[in-house]
């Protein structure tokens, strides 16, 4: 598929843009985030420097449909010290030794008095595992296979200098406004603390389908949504609820930076516009890809094809969720995504905009017989240009099923020809009068 | 699946089951069944020994749909003797031997005048072929291909100590009530003299199917109709014409005990729920199976599913409708049907009960966003069993999945989960208030 | 399939009727046929000469739909001549060695001022391209690479006898009349000269259908169209523009004659009575072949299948347009296309309207349980028949389906049997008083 990459004012160019998003990713990565919090805040901001975001907080105890805004957590400091002073265990090298959500703690004790706090990965001794437990009130740390193998009988000293008390959830917005109210939401979870493909990726990416989109004066106004996990976007759906009804299309945007190939899971609907239009995007780009039916697991498409809302609302990864050993462990650092990998998944979450937006149902004017397209100078008239063939097959295309019926998307399928050809031939058909909308 | 298998009074298992049956088997085999006569009553007799039935004597000449009742037949003794007075041919030694229907004979003939009257298999010269001649006047001798390879010219003494004379057609049927008197009927056809698999393994295993059901308590009403095959079926539904629309649900049971793998066939309908039950039992169990489209040919299936009733009846066998070399010959006998088998038909067709007791449609209370599992103990609370993660990743889709259109047995299907912990799953969600029926 | 081939009064074999196809053939591919003009006068009035033609004039300047009859083109003789007088390219060896509707020229050139009017195949260097210059006016030669190659500087004679003027657009049709006024159209474009496939074995194909035909007491009304491609069919299509709603299926013809298997391309519609039709003569008849969906490029089908009309007409080829070497070649010659080709084409197309003639939605009228066919004389009655056991699954099949909702055509594709033993059981059927239509 060609596609039309709008230039910025800087002029950067894909390989730019794959830099930069990674250089995002590297910024984030460090901050300790949750489903609430000040790292979480800290992410949005910076995202801020990128998109302008407009931030909502909501207050600790808000009924948000079937749950309640939890109470704020944050941390400055953790560790498991030895007899000697030193950190076996210590945030400040990984904010992944602490789960999420633990209650301060201060106290001495064994390793056998630890050992029930502790959480590691026997099977991958030299990764932390990444823990967390929001709605029952405990505290752990995780740590290496290996480094507990290490570990003495103790005592340890033992803190988590962490505060649960109310506060706030917050939660990110950024709008790119369309000629019409109708809108694409782009969604991102950002409650993961030092996890670079789950999913500070998503969050590149999105902030730069943003800025593309800002440049081309698109239909539909797209919203982008970061915010925590489940309970994020349960909050945004809650607050949001009279007016989810614009929400045409959508993509839960995770696990972007990876080497695997694309992975599409489509909405409940199973075969909405964006289901179809991703569909197309994968399969006539000629990319590898995967194309799974939904099913009520992942990230926030749970929420959004929840039945009551049931909103056309797809989810695209790389390789999907829990697929790659690294997943939720301190494997999944920087190095794991690749300025490429994220260049492609922008690409592709591009070109389906882009499918999204050419996305029209026509009717031929002249639909008995054939009309004559030498005559006006359709017929062999982008003689020079080596996709002329492949432009003439579209007109015929589109002047075959351009009965009302058919949009561009499903000529674009039935032909087996990519969309922006079958946009291409619609539009010079357009301009020779064969075509009305 | 699991299943949840009621242990009779006297705590009965599987093993026993399968044993009783083939027990049950060995004992029918001798008798001289057809479509009507003393065998046929004899067995239906030895049958109520296992669940008590209804018999029903349907005189000769009675119109029954497009049909009439024929005269009974009842054989006491049939064979050839040759000159020394031996008997080459004889009844006494297998029933087989007479074309079934008959009419008595007494006559000296040679080998050459008896030959038009004599059936064997060239290719399966040890066994002895099964014929009958229900509604064309004739008589003959079936035997070993061996056999008559070995006969002199004669002359023989020919006799067949027959009578076809007005009387009944008779047809047994057990009923176990429900607490609906919609209706599953499960019908077997007793017409075949000594054949095991051709249908006493069909006769034993419908026995303990209906003591099963008899302990569950069950939604629906199953009725078991052991009728002679085609006239019978027909003679049942023109008797039962004004109440088939009863008939919710029901199997066809043949050929129950052979080594094979389960065939199902589908009824005329296609999609009917005991058409997605029986394949989703088939398929969640991991058994070796097959199932095939409805065809107008085989057991009484041929009845249930014409045109004009068209009720939603499959059949269930292993080893399908003459796909065995011993299939209607002598090689069909108690050897040939195993306890194993036939216990693993009866799971089978309790497990496909399991899916029609408990196949509901609920509705999910809770519909916008997933409702917070953790606050009602049902996230995790199952904590020390192994089947964990799939009973709340069961919950999920249920609770997806209940909007009104998708039954237990759907959700089953689209999730890929065995029945019994989507049930299990919509009993908790239902336990915890978030579903209603 | 077995099929009832009339004989012709002249007891005319299969065999007899390849060989005549390919004498047709043979007497046809010498003339310069083009989409208008004298070579297709002549051509039209030969095939008036095996079966009865009704032609078609229609001026210059006339408009239909879209599009303009164009002048007509004629030409007497073209050549090129070197400087010694040899007709280096020689309209008279070959008419593929003119660019179709060239206008005159008559001048004297350098080799590299006649360049650009020379048409070669560098990959095929001993075959003649075809090509033409429907609606740019211009004038060019076709030659084999390896002339050009052999070719001086020049000076060249170069001459091209032609006249472009006002004139008539010729086509003829063929009617077989029957019982009803709803059409069949067979339609072959006539338009190409020397090329024997692409279309003079369609054209051969079509005259033989249309004799059988004529012999058969058909139901439909058979109309064949031999009209130049594209601007022909538009034309009649103009000129029908009140009646096609007459044509309930319809097949275009074309590339009937060579040694591949046959490929039939399906309707717009897809599932249009002729494209399952087809597909089933196909499939029933064991020969290799191939389904294709519809396609807006090809033959007439395109202005058949405009949405504007949207007709049921598929296309039947062997090897698909464009599809073989020698396609709008000098190597589409009458040796290419064989008498066993054709004649395999002819019964297809024979096979195809038995279908069309003989389906039929009948009632059951005993639809409750299986009437009793052995008591009509229905079961086993044909017992000397190989096909006895067939035809008995085929009654069954037919009393099963014949619920007013199924055609004998749904039939056999259901019960995997032919068409005519489907049929044939129907015929039985319903003189037993079984079925009504």
């Amino acid at each position: 598929m060609t596609t039309d990459v709008p230039q910025t004012a800087a002029g950067e160019s894909r390989e730019t843009e794959g830099r930069e998003m990674h250089a995002l990713v590297e910024r984030l990565y460090p901050l300790c985030r949750s489903i609430t919090g000040d790292g979480l805040r800290r992410t949005l901001e910076i995202v801020s420097g990128e998109i302008p975001l407009e931030i909502s907080e909501v207050p600790t105890g808000t009924e948000v449909l079937d749950w309640t805004v939890p109470r704020e957590w944050n941390i400055r400091d953790a560790y498991v010290k030895d007899a000697s002073g030193d950190r076996v265990i210590d945030f400040a090298e990984s904010n992944l030794h602490v789960v999420g959500y633990s209650v301060p703690v201060s106290a001495t004790m064994t390793l056998d008095e630890l050992r029930g706090h502790l959480h590691t990965l026997p099977d991958q001794p030299d990764l932390i595992p990444y823990r967390t437990s929001y709605y029952a009130e405990t505290w752990g740390f995780c740590l290496r296979e290996n480094t507990l193998a290490a570990m003495g009988p103790g005592p340890y000293e033992v803190k988590i200098d962490s505060t649960l008390a109310d506060g706030h959830l917050t939660y990110g917005e950024h709008v790119v406004p369309g000629r019409s109210t109708d809108e694409v939401i782009i969604s991102c979870h950002v409650c993961h603390p030092s996890l670079a493909n789950d999913n500070l990726a998503g969050v590149a990416v999105a902030t730069r389908l943003a800025r593309r989109l800002a440049e081309s004066d698109p239909h539909y106004t797209y919203r982008f949504v970061f915010a925590p996990g489940t309970i994020g976007a349960i909050t945004w759906l809650a607050r949001n609820r009279e007016r989810v009804d614009r929400v045409k299309h959508g993509l839960v945007l995770a696990c972007a930076g990876d080497s695997g190939s694309l992975t599409y899971k489509r909405s409940r609907r199973a075969d909405a516009e964006i289901d179809r239009a991703v569909r197309h995007v994968l399969r006539s780009s000629g990319r590898e890809h995967t194309v799974v039916d939904f099913s009520p697991y992942g990230y926030d498409e749970r929420q959004y094809c929840s039945p009551g809302f049931n909103l056309p609302v797809g989810s695209l990864t790389r390789t999907p969720y829990a697929g790659y050993p690294e997943y939720h462990t301190s494997g999944d650092n920087p190095d794991f995504v690749s300025p490429e990998a994220m260049a492609d998944t922008l690409e592709t979450c591009w070109e389906v905009t882009r499918v999204l937006e050419g996305n029209r149902r026509y009717l031929n004017l002249s639909p008995y017989g054939e009309p004559q397209l030498g005559r006006r100078g359709l017929y062999g008239s982008l003689g020079g240009r080596s996709d002329t063939k492949q432009t003439q097959m579209a007109m015929l295309w589109v002047l075959n099923l351009s009965d009302g019926e058919h949009t561009l998307l499903d000529i674009a399928e039935q032909s087996n020809l990519p969309f922006a050809t079958v946009a291409e031939a619609a539009q010079a058909l357009r301009g020779a009068g064969l075509l009305k909308e």
